[in-house]
């Protein structure tokens, strides 16, 4: 068997465990999300600022003190949940995502979420960045595909921008349009708070050699996020 | 003429206010991106965890003392500068962005970019999200577009994921392949740190009727991001 270009780790960890490292980390980086936002609207004095930084500086080092070697990577308990911490969407752990919370269709083979972009998101004034938006359903997309029976990594994706999404409450669908073989066709939208689709956008998904290989050996499905 | 969707606001500031101001947020905002990283790849016991969360609550209400109404939006100087602070993917006073610092060739019609992706970018274990491989490649299509005397909004973008993109050293570059009166294609790419094109990207930008009456009143080019 070819060796797979990701590996999922796993850790010995009971449901209380993981319910408490989710309360613990989740509060922090709704904390650091909350400052986030704060560091980019504030109009305080300078002098404030500096001092700011610098006990951010001093709390950066203590978190460092004991740290794991690079990036989180995608880890799943003994029990069965999926920690990907990291993940720029949804990750728990990760300041840089809203953090979006996907639900899974199985039955039907879709993905949605609803959710809300601060303006840590924006693009051209007051709307969301086109960027963003695309990062935001390229997730929605794969667990999408995933949902559907067909998980797989993103091969190609095409965004139909209708017109700028206003920053504030979204919320993102996508469905399993048709499958190929190994190829897996999503659809799916990004739509404001007034309910208006934004962004129209079409995935091709592919399932990679190594993880159909695996697939066979294991008999089970990749991990999904929570 | 209509009113445009987009408002770029003006202050009045000095070459020298400006320099100030970027080195005391820009630093404010650099910290922040380690205490993000930290809060991610730590692994200090709970109680730490939870001391620092009151701290970074503590210094979230002391900038929050005082903040504009809601998002940053492009602020524009007497002097010229483009404060686009809040851009998720450039802006210097939005930890969200990683932040990316783009150089626009105004003679070859082009952007490019070198810059870093740490563990905050990730989706599969180790690799860049793939969404966040199409948040960066917008902003430096955008800008590509721009660059070559064709500023818009983009109409469509499609992705093409070649392989696997590692997190760190990347960098991206875009050009105008050719215009079609108020269409511009842009084409480009994503290399990882070996210098390997990992996503090929295609995006249709089209100037908007309203930026068009704009520009013809005003006679100038939109402001563009530093």
């Amino acid at each position: 068997m070819s060796r797979a270009p990701f590996e999922y780790r796993t850790v010995d960890m009971t449901d209380e465990e993981f319910a408490d490292e989710q309360a613990v980390y989740g509060g922090l980086t709704q904390a650091l999300r909350r400052l986030g936002e704060a560091s980019l609207r504030t109009t305080v004095d300078a002098e404030t600022v500096r001092l700011v930084t610098a006990q951010v500086e001093e709390m950066a080092e203590k978190l460092e003190t004991a740290m794991i070697p690079g990036n989180f990577g995608v880890v799943v308990t003994t029990s069965g949940h999926v920690r990907g911490y990291g993940n720029a969407v949804v990750g728990l752990r990760n300041p840089v995502a809203p953090p979006l919370r996907i639900v899974q269709d199985r039955d039907e083979g879709s993905a949605s979420s609803a959710f809300v972009l601060s303006p840590l998101y924006e693009g051209p004034p007051g709307k969301v960045h086109g960027g963003v938006a695309a990062l935001v359903l390229d997730q929605v997309f794969g667990e999408a595909a995933a949902a559907g029976g067909s998980p797989g990594m993103t091969g190609t994706l095409t965004l139909r921008y209708r017109k700028p999404t206003a920053l504030g409450h979204c919320s993102a669908k996508a469905w399993v349009d048709r499958r190929d073989g190994i190829k897996t066709v999503v659809k799916g939208w990004l739509k404001d708070a007034e309910g208006e689709v934004t962004v129209e956008a079409e995935g091709l998904f592919i399932l990679p050699r190594w993880a159909r290989e695996q697939l066979a050996e294991s008999g089970e499905a990749p991990p999904q996020y929570e």
